[in-house]
């Protein structure tokens, strides 16, 4: 049975409190139910971990050397800076997908560049939660 | 019943013929066939459109407005550059979701930067002919 | 009597439909309406064109040639990239002047720039459908 | 009766006998016997100011605060750079058309840039002294 | 007793009846009355001056050269540009702060760079006319 | 009775006995001290946290929801980079107020640029300790 | 025999008739002419081929996979811009050499820069009519 | 004989003054004393004119057409983004020479542009009050 | 005994297993048993720190101010955008030698800034685990 | 008959024997054989300079003014920098072409700008040896 | 006796000969015996040296040390970029005035940066032949 | 017995002579006495150059090809501009070693970029004269 392990960053954690004209209304733990269910239909594993911190989602990312088949992840704001967390998804040598919820190119331009998605397989955004139903589904095609 | 126009742009038409180390060997008729085969699972009526003429994906834009209730555009190099697309994505107000076969972030810089991104819903790309499917369902979630 | 051009570039055909906000209400029939009728006060003849391709708005521009004295253009989007559009002013040899129905510079940066009025003998903008009116009055003192 | 303020920035006072391959040989008082003329016709009260300081222009904007319809400037210079004069155009909150006398997009490329235009209404430049007239008629449209 | 001069820039005139939703319903009377009030109770004498006038700006702050303590400023729009009254402070020799009533980072990115803070003590914005009261504590800190 | 809570980040610790040419002698236990004591004069309870940790920072503003009233933030060098505290500002629908000891403004270029600010209410730069005493008598004329 | 097949983009159709001083006196059919005299004498058979329609040009380049073995490609503005076209050479791995009737680089700045020539073979320019038989030959030694 | 005007702007009437390890000790006055002493002995009538205020000196420049023979200015700080002076210069084409006490190239990089030297004959920087005296030598050649 | 701290940032705890055509096949366990070795032959004390979070970086380096007579610290990814490490490097005020086990120089753009370096003693890079064994002869030159 | 110079820059020497994958196997040797012999069929004189000192190169280049009819320059690195050779092209005013062995435009960013081209007739760029030969029929018929 | 070396650098040997609408008529010579007629005047002596190569002009400048109490320098396409000039300059601590025939500032943009300027006591430009005599009058005003 | 080629650039034959706040009082013979006696005691053959010239120590480089087993390359102001150096370096297929005395990161920020390291096996810069038998001891655990 294949291993995902699906990681959020910063802020992630309010999901549903915070400003949900942008996230939505639903919870992270909503969330994370929903792709379990998805999961548990495709026959797959999933695992999840939320962390603010960028190097506690390095060790994370580490930590899923050879344990896991795939990654998916969604850094928040650390998607626009963090080589660190770029060189660990290089460095663990695993396929990973990059998810946001909101379309992050309709936003503050700030938000158009990721330094992550280079070295991800594939990106995903602007579906809400659905993204990562969706990005799970894509990275089982590749995995 | 919900119908979902795909339009491909400049040079999909050669798809499996042409570099197949970025764009896999599948031709667009085949992915085609795989997006009819799961709109049909879906329940949901897909058509199909390419163009290598920006103007004429324009105009084939125009004529959904009223017609379909979604598109899936995969815009080609047309994606960094062309604005008048842009504006007809907008003009129609109809949800649209940018797909790209590759994961354009580990390409060229030049195709780094959408202009479409920023009137589409979401945007999904690294997945090959797969990017269609998800895009195909993350699309009847939004509309 | 002197022959007067107005070219109409890309998503300008759904005028009045479209983001009215932006672009007010008129229809670009309206739009064309009443240049005819200023034209047809003034003792001048006009010609309306309109298409979504770059292409073919350089063919009727090259067309113009040796047959109007002056030309309208609203080149729509590709006033901000097509030096193509640029290049068949410059070859054709007659007056033109950009217009714009909404103020351009109160919009997205990247529509406050224009390849196009380089070339151009003036620019009016902001005016709604007036603003043709008030080019056709300007290009009359110029031709 | 509505009433119209035509403003003049810098350097604008040597019209006609400054650069004549560029202004034109109209001087700014023939310019205004023209605008005047117009007005006359159209039925509208135009009052004229000119100054070279940014300060001074600044004080007779707001000085027609509730007592002017609308505005037509042309800063000259300062509309490459007076943040001050663009803050005074919001505050004032009356409707201002920029305008110069040659097509400021043909010449040096630090003249392409208006830090005014953002918060005016309309822009018409490249037809002379004929600008100023066009945008008389413009402005009327709107007040 | 210390001397404090109180400089507003262009536009400030214009408080309370300008653009509310930015800058809040007080004069800058209004604004000033405050001022003057803390001033008494912490034993400093204050004085006012406002120009739309950059030169004027730069004669006031000359003057007071060995007469004021120390300068409130706050130079409106200028503060963008105007490398003249950046010199102005730099050579008078007394402690400035630089004061703005909105979040000038809140705003448009134009507004995002002061020439000024670089020859000023310390910089306050985002208060509204408390802005100005915060400063003449923090400024008799440091006269 | 109003509760704030104010948040140090990296190198704040060592306040007092780094650098003390650019941010003075005083530790950053004295300035709690002075805070404290203000917050005693003004009725209005303060609470302390540091941390050189971007994360843990984070973790502490979210902790702030819904139990303090507004939050005085000296991020120090993650000012510059650390959108996702920007993001964890937004995020916890709090007023904040940026502050800083020196004037980052006459330093090194890389330091007159905020990633904070425009989510915050106000910014107070250049005061020494005294930053944070006018931050919080600013901050309790807003909440 | 070797089949080459020369394609000229926008304005190039105008040849002889426009900006005589810039493009010289020949038109295209007198280049052509040459061209197939020269193609003559080196025993290779020559097609031509000219579109203003960024999207036909794609259309013919793809036509020619399989059928011709080079391509001098005359692309106009096109060159600077038409990441659509860079994808059609690319696609149809036929050498392609870029050609110029005047030396770009000795024009305006946006002419220097070309989004073609990373995928040609080589570039020619500045030779007049002259520029294509140069291509023909050294195309020629290529293929 | 001929007449030259000499044009000191903002904060040059502190001269001596201020900042004498940048600007000397030599008071304006001194300088224009240096001046006018040379000026005898080279038989060439000097007007000496400063201002604080960029609007004085365009008045000051356009009131030297057709009355002087050349220009010295030392614009200050304007040098760096006064455009409307610029075209003052231009406008009342008398040969003008741009002249700065300090070597502006050796202090901060927004000093080292200058928006004046294009229009200007020539620049002179860096010896202090003999800047002057060469300056008029030089224009002395010219005239 | 001089004492000496070698710290290691992001994803280093992975030397050997990751990358090894860039990174080589040391583990950084090896690499710390040959720093030792030299460490001894020197006579010198060595401390080892590995961390992927920015904060623990900081909070290791402050604890060295006293107690260590140097710093020899290869930040990872962190070298390119962490100033919060940049500002504890000046807090401590310990000499500070940077190293890189690959040529940062030649590989992506984004690797050749260091926000550290300017902080720094000294920078070596590109001798693999040789890096640390020449940057600790060099520190101890200095200390 | 006519004369041509043609000029070999730095590490040009080397040809043959460095990098073949990039610059081919001839030997420059080799590549001056094959222009003499062109030269010879054409009826031209030819001369041939090497140097890597780019003042022996200008050195070289004005001691062909009124000797010369026309310069082939490969001016290698020289290329992207040499305003000093640039300049001497001017200087002698002879018709100058400029040539690559490699197409440049398809390796590192910093080899697409030439300083020299603006100032040259022509560019042949990517033809191996042949972009010699080609240069030299072309430069026939300019001169 | 105060000694003067007068430096000039690329190309300036052709003056008079080349482009004499930017340049003059003058050749090199013809100023070099104006400068010494002039230090004959002055009782001061100076020595010319002219070449076309960087390191010649630097091995000129070392040369200097200790033996010239002054540089004059006109080392044309050099100035733009040499940063070796620019170290010799600093390397041999004698006071050093930049020169240049024409108003630099006046022509390509490339020609308006000095990288020497920045280590030179002044400036002195636009004034043909005369800036040479002008820069050794201001020199000895200042060695 | 290891050959290794030692080269000094521009400006290095007057170190210790030259601003020895910056590069130390040793002379250039000085550090190259260390570097022999480091080079004995290493048992490896060691030769000096020094030259002024970008073209002579690219025909320096080029003789050491297949006869020095590596290159110890300072550079100096050469470092920042001189691809032709670069070029040499790839030319010759030796290890090369990039070395500064000064921590050029340190200093002024056109110092900061090197067009050398990415051809480089390694960089070492801030050690004064050590820093080049931190070179020759790193270099020869490659070479």
């Amino acid at each position: 049975m294949k291993k995902i392990l699906v990681v959020n960053g910063p802020n992630l954690n309010l999901l549903g409190m915070r400003e949900p004209e942008i996230y939505g209304k639903e919870t992270l733990a909503d969330i994370e139910a929903k792709i379990a269910e998805t999961a548990c239909e495709l026959g797959v594993d999933v695992e999840f971990y939320q962390s603010n911190c960028e190097g506690e989602i390095i060790d994370r990312l580490h930590d899923a050397r050879g344990k896991a088949d795939g990654i998916i992840l969604n850094a928040g704001a650390y998607t626009h800076y963090s080589i660190a967390i770029r060189d660990a998804i290089s460095a663990i040598e695993l396929p990973c997908v990059e998810v946001h919820l909101s379309n992050v190119h309709a936003r503050e331009e700030f938000r158009h560049k990721s330094v992550l998605a280079g070295v991800c397989k594939g990106v995903i955004c602007g579906f809400g939660g659905e993204s990562y139903i969706l990005a799970l589904k894509g990275l089982l095609k590749i995995v």
